[in-house]
């Protein structure tokens, strides 16, 4: 077999066989395979695309670099969440407890923000000394005591991933249905997790832009977890608008405590609500409508709270955050950002507002910047909301007092007002299994 | 500027401008721009394409990656011929001192057999001490004395299309016609010569396998030549049979000679005809008709041959070898071979045949390979002959012996016979300009 001949199969758009895929990827993790060699091919798999088998094989592959994580000791109750990436998100700070109070096991990796989408690795930092750095037996054993442990991604998770991302980011093909599909789930899979909610962000804010490429993303993933005996459901979510009203890592932790005190915003709530219920509801094997009621309760009688802390603490995060949140909002320097017009916002780039916050420090431009985990923005008026000019409609929040203007001017270019009121956006597009 | 939105831009098949070529072909010399991001550049355009002014920006591009040789000297008696490569294409031995003879100035640079194909400064090596390397004037003067000069290609010629076709060649991304026309062009244009021909071989001993990219490559690179102002024409010829009797490089000159002599194969000397007069007939400004006759009158009359000597002795050959090319014959170790059945040769593929004379010694696999100048085979019978059972239809030639078993087998199954006379191939499909 020689990488020539697999190029230039899938150049020709021909379907590749398991072995071939497993040559390349074998060969390219052994360095037989050139980075320019895998780059041509990987080109020629953004344009002609692969078939469901070649996903699937491709994603076995990648899943076979490295070791994946046995969690069969959950049975069935182990569940997972991943979002494809987003602005304001800070469901699994939410999800995490709701669930883990129901009973069910939740053994995660996540990752660090870039760019204008955060992270849940950079948020969870924000809360002291919580470590999210655990041997894999300290991990496991938390899961089982208290439900929850959340903790940064190896990188002998999945090194195919890591090494075919990095690539994949300087030669122009992340943009592809198959190899995102395969990327995702083989981390999700390699996480061991039975159940698996996939929250697919669709808008200006999101890696999708369109939300047919969303449900094709969506039916590729299931595919992928169903091929490896997992539930896999996908819920297809508007990031159009910021998730909720904080962005910025302590600010959005802030806010994620205050939904699990039963006083979220509306928007985040029905997300972390729809997550939530679908993970119960693949856990335990009930249908969905009990399990949102059992994610209600687990919220309205405060035992989601008490899991976030039992969880902070389990982590050697500072509990104090959770019992006053006002400590996380606590950046030096912080401004009032007014609106510019009278009217209904008409719209609030969720991309827009990703940005400005990561120029106060929030967010990392390159994998290797330093953030400030204090930087952020917390809005108080958002996309339909009635405002009038002057008053204001946003806090900015940064260590560095100089970097406001240049924040504020990309905020300014986020915000359009309208004097009709607009139409209501819808949040949850559609929810796939 | 950057390289990841030109990938890009061609990813999603939108043309080029000529800074963006410009900016990655200049970027890709300077190593500013990696391999792998040229691979997946190349690979974008092999699968999308380029539209005629993006394969003039690009051949333009490549040649401002080099020296580009000045011929105004001669004004518009500078001709230049190039073949795509084929198998026994001896054509150049041929046509250069046929057009020489007659007032052309035919400043050639050529390059090295790879793999099945032939090339000519291997064919001019057989020839003694045959120099292939002569510095820039001494070339101009022997062009401008003796009309003729042929040497080998140098790294500066064309820098760009030496790097750029090293990374196709292992990313397969080789097979392009916007690729393989501003290869071509651009080191015919930086050659400096004001009418080209091109020789463009199509079928099983060829790179274009068909007729129709044949007429798409012709058309590629006629538009880029008139974009430089200078006349092209190209000829469209069979290589689905090996040209003329000889393949390999010593038996191709001595074929070459026997063709000057009037002697020579039918078809060979009718290709070599064709791009002889389509030369004379630019170079000159004349009608084809009357560049038909001039080109039989150099054969009849023994002028080409007198300058085939004389370019021999300018480059320092033996003209021994002219004057009794039976030398050229002089392997150490000769095998006949039979037909294998009684009946007309309905295929002898070139490819079979190239690859036959490769494995006696002629051809090489890697570019570093040494060759043996005298090895090779020698057709008696070919395509649409009757032969009989054991009647010897080809010599082998070889330095070494043990190299015999394996060729002979190759050539074996290049060959197949039928009881019906098979039907006449066309030998010249097109001519276009």
């Amino acid at each position: 077999m020689r990488i020539y001949d697999i190029i230039d199969k899938k150049r020709h758009s021909l379907p590749l066989t398991k072995e071939e895929i497993e040559f390349a990827i074998n060969g390219y993790m052994n360095e037989d395979i050139a980075d320019y060699q895998m780059s041509a091919l990987l080109m020629a798999i953004c344009i002609n695309g692969m078939n469901d088998e070649e996903t699937l094989n491709l994603t076995d592959a990648m899943l076979k670099s490295g070791k994946a994580l046995d969690l069969s000791c959950f049975d069935n109750l182990s569940v997972d969440k991943h979002s494809t990436g987003g602005v304001g998100d800070k469901t699994t700070l939410i999800v995490a407890p709701i669930v883990a109070s129901l009973g069910l096991k939740v053994a995660k990796m996540s990752g660090r923000g870039l760019g204008f989408t955060g992270g849940t690795i950079d948020k969870l930092e924000s809360l002291g000394k919580f470590s999210t750095s655990l041997s894999q037996s300290k991990f496991l054993n938390q899961v089982d005591r208290i439900g929850v442990c959340v903790i940064g991604q190896s990188d002998s998770l999945v090194p195919a991933d890591k090494k075919l991302y990095a690539l994949r980011d300087v030669t122009a093909t992340v943009e592809s249905i198959p190899l995102i599909a395969s990327s995702i789930m083989s981390k999700k899979l390699a996480s061991g997790a039975k159940s698996i909610v996939l929250d697919i962000k669709i808008g200006n804010g999101a890696f999708m832009k369109d939300l047919e490429s969303g449900i094709a993303l969506a039916n590729a993933m299931i595919k992928i977890g169903n091929g490896f005996g997992r539930n896999v459901r996908c819920v297809l979510t508007n990031m159009n608008v910021p998730l909720g009203f904080a962005v910025g890592n302590s600010l959005e932790v802030y806010e994620a405590i205050q939904a699990l005190s039963g006083k979220g915003e509306k928007r985040l709530l029905e997300i972390a609500r729809a997550l939530s219920s679908n993970m119960v509801s693949m856990g335990l094997g009930i249908d969905n409508e009990k399990a949102y009621q059992m994610v209600d309760e687990a919220i309205s009688s405060g035992r989601a709270l008490i899991k976030l802390k039992e969880w902070v603490i389990a982590q050697g995060g500072d509990v104090k955050y959770i019992n006053n949140p006002e400590l996380l909002l606590r950046a030096k320097h912080k401004e009032e950002y007014v609106a510019k017009e009278s009217g209904y916002i008409s719209s609030i780039s969720a991309r827009g507002v990703g940005i400005a916050s990561m120029l106060l420090g929030a967010g990392r431009v390159k994998k290797t910047d330093k953030i400030d985990h204090l930087a952020g923005i917390v809005l108080e008026k958002s996309y339909g909301d009635y405002v009038e000019k002057g008053k204001v409609i946003a806090t900015l929040y940064s260590q560095d007092k100089g970097l406001f203007p240049g924040s504020r001017s990309i905020l300014t270019n986020a915000i359009t007002y309208s004097q009709a009121k607009p139409d209501d956006e819808k949040l949850i597009f559609d929810i796939i299994s």
